[in-house]
């Protein structure tokens, strides 16, 4: 493809984007604003503590400058805590030019605002082509070549296919899809889900109970997304069912791995201690029990999540709490 | 209760399902045809290998004679291998009465006739009150009193309400649906793509390429059912995408411990052998490929599946073959 691309964040998602736009044959630079970070990444060619055995393309170039990154580049891909999205697209809004396409990899609500992350692009970069892309997609396995699936989404059909041709290789399949608001909400959203299943698994339950809360989990999420725009199919596809999935099983997923700790009986500060990566699933949960109370929407699960984390409700109550609710029709 | 239950067939599924119903205060005949299975439940009121450490009430009783179990039941439990479903309907019909619901916990398509297990069930059963039992439920969790969660489907609400009654505990939640179809063939169907799930585990591919996998997995087997006159919706739900979750994810799941077995190289034959109890997949794929052929109905996975199982293609070309389609939409 060979176009510019600056990727800004140097987390696991940055370097597996880095190294696979950077092997599609693009120019790439990485910024970071930790010079420990970009020293560590220029001398080792290697991620040691987050993409670990990952080694870098000599072509791909280190920043602490977010000028010399995207200055010039045709594409941004923002790979930055969800909750930064807005401090960072402002640096962006002076360097870039309005051709520049910014596409993000981070998934979340702003916790203020309950805006998505791409209500905040539009703010902050009003004359940019915005994406997301989403998916089923660890950044460990994206960065050693496991076939992977995702999304490209954008409100105009030629930038998602923009996207689809300078993201594509044999082992990183992309469809297209316009549905941003659907792709975004299923990425952020999921997130609770992955907390909660980690919680089951913390207190012992089965994969019985952790399928059941899957799949009401994204049965609220759907039904939150399309009260917000979205379209339902979003939901039973990658970005939705799809990123539960991977979220839900995997033991890369920092979701997952905080609520196992919870539901072990670790307070939420602990396990987020424990951790130690940013665990979206917490931030986000107060946003989405905000919107559902605005938009009059039922989600079971994310209000037991909220008492769970925000009001010390014991996570066994929580669980029998959802079993034991009115028979009910699946469809209803 | 207090209702007269027949189980018929005193497996994994048999045995939960009589532990659970005489829990709830039914009266409940287990049969099976093989007088070795029945005397060790007789002796040892515990099913030694395919439920150990599960007492059974001491109020169950076992008989080789399906006139002694069914004679003057309210309900009959099927509960044994798909295939077997039209022989056992046929035995039944000459000893239950008109009033006698029968409800099947069997997910497979019949192999000669593509039908449906619920189709069998009305035509030699032609005045029964017929039932589907379904979702995220293995055996081995609900005779351990794990949450659990699942879907009574019958084309009569009142009926799926009663087996609603019949069957919910606190930790078991029955949700009706009066979509038989859909709740059956996302059953069936599911065990396909756990067997390629196990396929694409055994060939040491990521949790991306299975969480690909499963959900362009559930989409497809959505458009047939769809085209078999089931709804969309249900595809989403427990017996959906909810059961495809745990018996993709879980090593309780024959299909997948199949499917891992053929991705390490074993042959097809081989596999079965290992796994020593019926996988459901391996039946079900040749129908299902029928179907879609018929229907006109793309079903990628299963035509890979297909050939993978009856063909001898190598599972890893299979994979290739999945990720270099041509670039999609995702909802098309």
């Amino acid at each position: 493809m060979n176009k510019n691309v600056a990727v800004i964040g140097a987390g696991s998602m940055g370097i597996a984007m880095a190294v696979l736009l950077s092997k599609n044959g693009n120019n790439v630079k990485v910024w970071s604003p930790m010079s420990d970070e970009i020293n560590m990444l220029k001398e080792n060619r290697e991620h040691l503590t987050r993409l670990p055995g990952v080694k870098i393309p000599d072509s791909v170039e280190f920043t602490t400058d977010i000028y010399i990154a995207a200055k010039n580049c045709d594409v941004v891909v923002l790979a930055v805590p969800s909750q930064t999205t807005r401090q960072n697209c402002k640096a962006l809004s002076s360097i870039i030019s309005k051709d520049t396409i910014v596409v993000t990899c981070s998934k979340g609500i702003e916790d203020d605002t309950c805006k998505l992350l791409s209500e905040i692009m539009h703010e902050e970069l009003p004359h940019n082509n915005i994406a997301v892309l989403s998916g089923p997609s660890h950044a460990e396995e994206i960065a050693r070549d496991v076939p992977t699936t995702v999304v490209a989404a954008s409100e105009k059909n030629e930038v998602a296919q923009y996207l689809q041709d300078l993201f594509m290789t044999p082992n990183f399949r992309v469809y297209t899809n316009t549905d941003v608001i659907g792709v975004e909400l299923g990425g952020a959203l999921k997130n609770i889900i992955a907390l909660c299943a980690g919680i089951s698994d913390g207190l012992g339950y089965g994969d019985n109970t952790k399928a059941a809360l899957m799949t009401r989990g994204i049965t609220e999420i759907s039904r939150l997304g399309v009260a917000m725009g979205g379209k339902a199919d979003t939901f039973s596809g990658l970005t939705g069912v799809g990123d539960l999935i991977v979220t839900c099983t995997s033991m890369h997923s920092r979701n997952r791995r905080a609520g196992i700790l919870i539901g072990q009986g670790k307070s939420v500060q602990q396990a987020l201690e424990e951790v130690n990566m940013v665990v979206e699933g917490v931030a986000t949960t107060k946003p989405a029990y905000e919107l559902a109370k605005r938009l009059g929407v039922s989600m079971p699960i994310t209000n037991e999540a909220y008492d769970v984390l925000y009001k010390g409700k014991d996570p066994r109550k929580a669980v029998g709490d959802l079993m034991t609710r009115d028979k009910k029709n699946e469809m209803q």
